[in-house]
């Protein structure tokens, strides 16, 4: 699986910021004001802790109550306006070692850079499904992108319960019969225009407060078993296809694939100047773990990350980690 | 010298935050917000590293570009919505071993709080003139509204480049006969229509690019001796009083008294809740010598330190210094 969309080998960024909530954001404004050359690579676009937060009003300098998602995208913007360039994509591997540095998506894209922050937060899953290893690959997917295709004219289930769960639920749902979207808890964490325009597509059908009890089939999905929490009712799904977009508490780091030293917790280890185990390689915000998850304290990482990056690339300073 | 405008004995803080640049500010607006009675100390409207910055455009969520001054007075109006208290008041020294905690303005006020974050920056001139340490309370004076009454239809010199230093010269201009205005460099860092107010008082000189050589006198200082950068030309004023209001980079700790844990630096040493070496004291932003110098990297410490001041006042937790 997986699909080559675009490949463009020779163009190299000299920062690539994976993630771009308020700490790649911030990181994105700052290297493009210094002329530097910048990608910031994003999952869905209100996508990450702060675009999902209904209400702010003590991030200074913006006398709220501003949504999240407006405060991140007037961030967007200031960063676009020096040039930055945002490219949706979710990031998968990573080959840190190699010079250029490279970043590939889910959907088959390979980008280049000199140097990279990680700023991809922390809402990655603890846990996995009953069934759900068993069958990747064979009914599970997490990227409807480039597995969608498969399941023309059949139904699938979408697990998820936010703006990005329901993007991918969107362009399934040109091919699929049915998309069962299901719900474990009571909201769906969207901008409620996003929201109706989902709930009117004639295929898509949404079921709040739904558990995962297991994904069941033999070679390949047969269907989900789930329980409903409103009435305590088990119900059997058929469906062909399982598709898995739900978020947790856990620094996403999985794309890092071991190149950089961490803590046990997954967490990874960055310097004073936000630099990780290897050079040129940086770290900010929510990924951090630090227990203050703040937007103006992620920003303020970004920032840093940001005139670390200046230096490594202008060669103002060497610098070593320190291990 | 030192005049007792108001003592409110009674009355007792949950915090004091001396400085309302960004760091104090931010501070402010989370302690208030959550429910704390807090206070920030300011020495003038537009004073600190923040205030004098004329544009600012990568401030993340603030599109720019607006003044730094803009920028510090939205964050202060939002602290001010949560109930934040603020007051000029220079702070000159402090009890942080009393319980309450003491705070002493340069006025002779006294305020009384549970914690204290020290948020005053990194301001501070380095160096003394010839004379200065000599005549000081003999004519040498750093306090207009406790001092200009002595100098009552007599000339004085007033030296400084900011807005702190506008504010003190008014005041002390109601006193004197003649003010003379002495500014280092080519630049007076104030808002426009606060330095033409000035301009336009009768009794006011002021004269840029002039350089102190010596403050001279017997028993009481009876001139000044001045360099203009200009014409190369020595002068010497008869004055009877010299009011210093300059700044410079170290930070402004004068005030602890060494109450604290600091480095040889005069850098206050925080642990990684930003509490000082006595409990209920904490720092943030530019005081503690952090080499990025950015409005959101200070914010980001106030938004840490209010955040520990919280758990310290809820007793969520015991928090022991790391030393």
């Amino acid at each position: 699986m997986g699909v080559s969309l675009m490949q463009q080998p020779d163009k190299v960024y000299d920062v690539i910021i994976i993630g771009a909530g308020p700490a790649g954001t911030t990181a994105g404004l700052y290297t493009a004001r210094a002329g530097w050359k910048t990608l910031l690579l994003y999952r869905a676009e209100a996508d990450g802790a702060l675009a999902i937060t209904q209400k702010i009003e003590n991030y200074p300098g913006v006398p709220g109550p501003v949504s999240g998602y407006e405060l991140l995208k007037t961030m967007r913007e200031q960063a676009k306006k020096f040039g930055a360039e945002f490219v949706r994509g979710k990031v998968i591997a990573t080959d840190l070692k190699s010079d250029p540095k490279k970043v590939y998506t889910i959907d088959g894209r390979e980008f280049r850079g000199k140097t990279i922050i990680v700023a991809s937060g922390a809402m990655e899953r603890a846990n996995k499904f009953k069934g759900e290893e068993e069958f990747l690959g064979r009914g599970v997917s997490y990227c409807g992108v480039c597995d969608a295709a498969f399941f023309k004219d059949q139904p699938v289930a979408v697990i998820g319960d936010d703006d990005y769960a329901i993007e991918e639920a969107e362009f399934i749902a040109r091919f699929a019969s049915k998309v069962y979207f299901i719900v474990p808890g009571s909201k769906i964490k969207a901008p409620p225009e996003v929201i109706e325009h989902f709930k009117k597509l004639p295929n898509v059908e949404i079921l709040l407060r739904h558990r995962v009890i297991e994904i069941v089939g033999d070679q390949v999905v047969k269907g989900i078993r789930l329980k409903d929490l409103e009435t305590g009712e088990e119900k059997f799904l058929e469906v062909n296809g399982v598709f898995i977009f739900l978020g947790g508490t856990k620094p996403s780091v999985d794309f890092l694939m071991g190149q950089v030293e961490m803590t046990d917790g997954d967490c990874i280890v960055v310097n004073e100047e936000m630099m990780t185990s290897v050079p040129g390689v940086f770290a900010a915000g929510d990924v951090l773990c630090n227990e203050v998850k703040q937007a103006v304290v992620a920003a303020a990482m970004g920032c840093k990350a940001a005139l670390a990056v200046d230096k490594f690339l202008s060669g103002k300073e060497k610098i070593v980690p320190q291990w």
